[in-house]
């Protein structure tokens, strides 16, 4: 049953972190070529969304955009973060009470981990799902995760919209653009777009409404020493092997004298974000999620 | 006919480039076991080079170290840019008149190109080429750059002592380790300890004695419009092809509205470096080589 849903303004975001280059690029091209992401039933904005961490090629200058988001920000004065006043400019112009409200956020990262094309949501409301199931029929090989518990529903860029993706697309080293995965992102929001501005008109087309989400569950941290330096790496065998079962007693880390850790849970999980760059600092080897068949509509 | 050449002390460095992790974390084992690398006829010493980057997880802290040494440093005073102070240190310890001079240097880097094991060699001496040799014997996907004529003769880390290589290991993302590029560095540095302990001795080994070195021609830029902006990118084609023969009339570049920009030089090259990361801040998408058969000893 297909919700009555009128979406007005549409935004797309990339350079979120300033060293995911496939977003902020794409961006910049559709900064030059607006026709590419213009539709007649709603207005398209772009946003280079932290544009000192692109230029100096950092993630971020001060801390996360990404995780400061949905929160009040106090006066001039107290901002003295570049990300903090980064994000009340974003918010006070995108955000549901905003100067131009968006409705729809798309918002474009990248990974070293072999995630592939991820759809990142964080609800499960029936046109969410609706449009991956559609997404996931053009492109048979994208992923969706469901980051909902991570706290990305609260804190993120694309949380400040009623609806919102984040797509993820990888493996890529932080500083470069990949061609092939550029174009494939690039396919991708062509794809969104035609298809909101469809569901606008209520003319959603018909598409195998089968999914398989990921559902976050938690994270694990690389082993570490006392003092909290990291004693080990990915084990060669899980490296790359992002939404593929771990099941009991398989390998996770190969410490750095040459022991084996293997993983001591009892349940077969669904490891992504495996050997994320931008993770070692936030104690975050990989991410852990359940697999989830759905039929939607 | 080997030369007769005495080692006293071999220094092991890494963390040059502080989002070289590979190189960090190998020096970090070393200095937790040093019994690893300590061979009876040469002291070994180990180096984590740039320290405060690795702990930032960035290339440099104020400028690039690696391209910082061979010159004279000025008083304290003059000494603002993190990276001259450490350079200074270095050289006092390890250059040719320091306190404890290095005869050998092996300095660990990576690279988020398709450059497999890739040693890299400044000169074209006869003890150099030995042992490029003889570790191509062992393992022969290893490829043997030749550098001359880039500037690292003189400003590299490696350049301190008489001899020296670089290793060179990749794909990898800056700031990630992968176990099995850590695994097959860690290997190819006791083969070289292994070696040099032999060449004191004068007891090195037969080896297969033909040798096919890259040697650095030039540097090629991305497509950029007039304010500098990159407006393109590797091309797919071109991409992960390091070391491969690039003929005129192949495509190197796509632009990102779409344009196709092949190779307009008149001799066929062997490009290596292609899309390393830290290599768009200093206008270099690839570095251009020519192929040369050597026959050794």
């Amino acid at each position: 049953m297909m919700q009555k849903i009128k979406l007005n303004r549409v935004l797309l975001a990339g350079g979120t972190h300033g060293n995911e280059f496939t977003g902020a690029f794409l961006i910049k091209k559709f900064e030059q070529f607006p026709q590419l992401i213009s539709r007649y039933s709603f207005e398209t904005q772009t946003l280079l969304s932290n544009p000192k961490a692109f230029t100096a090629g950092v993630r971020y200058i001060d801390k996360d955009l990404n995780r400061n988001f949905g929160r009040q920000f106090f006066g001039e004065e107290e901002l003295i973060y570049y990300e903090d006043l980064r994000a009340r400019e974003i918010q006070q112009l995108f955000a549901r009470h905003g100067k131009t409200p968006a409705d729809f956020i798309v918002d474009l990262h990248s990974t070293t981990a072999n995630m592939g094309l991820t759809l990142i949501i964080d609800t499960d409301d029936a046109f969410t799902l609706q449009l991956a199931a559609y997404l996931h029929s053009l492109y048979p090989s994208i992923k969706v995760y469901n980051s909902a518990g991570s706290g990305r529903s609260q804190d993120s860029l694309r949380s400040l919209a009623r609806f919102g993706l984040g797509i993820e697309v990888g493996p890529i080293a932080q500083g470069i653009v990949k061609a092939e995965l550029f174009l494939k992102t690039e396919a991708l929001i062509y794809s969104i777009l035609d298809y909101l501005e469809k569901a606008n008109h209520r003319e959603v087309p018909l598409f195998d409404q089968q999914l398989t989400v990921y559902h976050y569950v938690k994270t694990m941290d690389y082993p570490r020493n006392k003092s909290g330096e990291i004693q080990g790496m990915i084990h060669p065998q899980l490296q790359f092997r992002d939404y593929q079962a771990l099941c009991p007693g398989a390998p996770i880390f190969l410490s750095f004298d040459g022991n084996v850790i293997t993983y001591e849970e009892s349940s077969t999980v669904y490891p992504i974000f495996i050997n994320e760059a931008a993770y070692y600092e936030k104690g975050i080897a990989m991410c852990i999620t359940q697999k989830q068949q759905l039929t939607c509509g």
